[in-house]
């Protein structure tokens, strides 16, 4: 029997289908009168129809914005998939606590709410405000040598994702994640799941020099291979990892079960969106993508899940600071739909036919 | 004598290259020093590299943001190349005053302080806050038929420009405009300006059909023909027109001079741009451009100024509207700099080498 079917009653909810002909025509022809040119505002006007979709409301508001940080260790990163140390991931979680982080930075300009979740640091850390502990263990296993994770640890972690973001207020869950190693287990969620080469799903994370490139791709060729046989979702995610991504895939279904609107980040945060996708179809219903990142397999994984990114900065940071920095577009797209003037109750002339 | 040569000593600062070659390595150094992979934060890295060379500064700090809404009527628009009607100018003004237009929203959204500036409306309008009365002329002349306007009118529009901007606080500038039949004064001026053929150069503007379109290129090219001469930037403009771009180059210039942060909008800000950054060479130095417009000439102008574009959402409104959406990436840039922690402050281990 494989995990999926062993788990997928009780953690996995069914999502229904937000498709609403009705409401969408309402929502576009509120945007069509808009006191601008028809369409001029691009992007903006599709997100607005998105969000109205996902909030079911032709004046949709965004609150109590929530940043969810999963943070994790890789057993794999013993094989040198990645360009920085293992202890990076608990020092980056003191850093996202104590506000010099990149997302703490951002979190702190947009007002989000920021919670970092320990999956499973290789550290123990001492309770304080805006830390959850939820560790599974300290670190996956080598995913080289057996799988990341056991079937009741994939299902415990998915569990807490879906407890946690119970537990937070707000109507908008935003995706980002911390663990040395995990851009290697994101490369082979998506060559599995989506059936890519595995090469092409491998990028430099953050920041291998060619060699190191070439050799976490070495390494994740052999892990593919050695898990030819998990090709259930939850399979895929118990094999490769991690207890960050395993949480945010838990976080991720509850958010679409509640649903909120959820801000998918880079390639991690998109690979949990890929497993909970692939568990409970129309989850990617309620995302939307923040950006494009320069890892390149996540230009493949955004299509795998039929979202266009709304920023292309270059970003390969991850933690969540993609979906920061998006997050004004996605208030603005509501403010158009709720505060701009339509052509009769501003009285500006239509467009000469 | 040219209107370059009459005008040149009173009306266009000599602005200072702003290329400072040690501080852009300190800038460098404290971004590479941020607890991050190096680059990992990609444009947004660059942009705040660039605001401060601008704002001479390691920690900049953008403060009272002002968008400045220039807006004024044309001539030409009597010869059908708008697909709106000229009474939308004064009616968007309007619009623009009591909060309900596109700029209106986004400037509330980001406490950007909006100015509209009464160019040369077709339409008098009652003194009211928000309101900066400049006008030259009920519209600009028939560039079809005789210049849009004398090169008097010109140099004042100009002037009002430098004189406006130097009574607003703060030092970023956010460039918005309103004028029916402007992108095709935007479309000549970089015709002429860049040296580009006329028809790569003109789009929709607001939303032509096809027919439109094609009538819209022949009285362009019709234009460009019977200004052949008007080849100075001054002579070009005020060929061309329009009051409110002629009224933006001078706020260019003047927000340029007192090292301002310029935030460049869709394809008729960045015409003005373009004719500034003719008169006084480094006022590009002084910018960044918010978005690349769907207006087709707005990418060639953009890599005539030699900037990137920071949004690409598909936008075509005008307005300010793409400086507003852009704007909190200014801000991010500023934090990060200001905010982040380095790898020796947090105590974040480095990269493996």
């Amino acid at each position: 029997m494989t995990l999926d079917r062993m788990t997928s009653d009780d953690i996995i909810p069914t999502l229904p289908d937000l498709h609403d002909e009705a409401l969408a025509a309402r929502l576009q022809a509120l945007l069509d009168n808009k006191t601008k040119p028809l369409g001029a505002l691009g992007r903006l006007e599709s997100l607005a129809l998105r969000l109205g979709l996902i909030l079911g409301s032709e004046a949709p508001a965004l609150e109590a914005p929530q940043m969810l940080v999963c943070a994790a260790d890789h057993g794999l990163a013993a094989r040198g998939v990645s360009a920085f140390p293992s202890d990076v991931t608990w020092q980056m979680v003191e850093n996202f606590l104590s506000g010099g982080a990149a997302v703490s930075v951002l979190a702190r300009q947009h007002g989000l709410a920021l919670t970092v979740v320990d999956c499973g640091v290789r550290r123990d850390f001492q309770p304080r405000p805006g830390l959850v502990q939820r560790r599974i263990a300290a670190g996956t296993a080598d995913a080289s040598a057996g799988p990341a994770m056991t079937a009741a640890q994939c299902r415990k972690a998915i569990a807490n994702g879906r407890e946690v973001v119970r537990a937070l207020p707000g109507n908008v869950l935003l995706l980002g994640e911390m663990g040395i190693g995990n851009s290697s287990a994101a490369a082979l969620l998506l060559a599995r799941l989506a059936n890519l080469d595995i090469d092409g799903c491998t990028g430099a994370g953050t920041g291998l020099d060619a060699a190191g490139l070439t050799r976490k791709r070495a390494v994740l060729r052999e892990v593919l291979a050695l898990h030819a046989a998990a090709v259930a979702p939850l399979d895929a995610l118990a094999a490769f990892g991690g207890f960050e991504i395993a949480t945010l895939v838990g976080a991720v279904l509850q958010a679409a079960h509640e649903r909120r609107v959820i801000v998918v980040d880079g390639f991690i945060a998109s690979a949990a969106v890929l497993v909970a996708q692939a568990l409970a179809p129309h989850v990617a219903q309620r995302c939307v993508a923040a950006h494009s990142s320069a890892e390149p397999g996540h230009a493949a994984m955004l299509r795998q899940l039929g979202l266009a990114p709304l920023l292309d900065l270059g970003l390969r940071l991850g933690e969540g600071s993609g979906a920061a920095l998006a997050w004004p577009l996605l208030e603005s797209a509501c403010r158009i739909l709720r505060e701009m003037a339509s052509f009769a109750s501003a009285g500006v002339s239509q467009k000469d036919d």
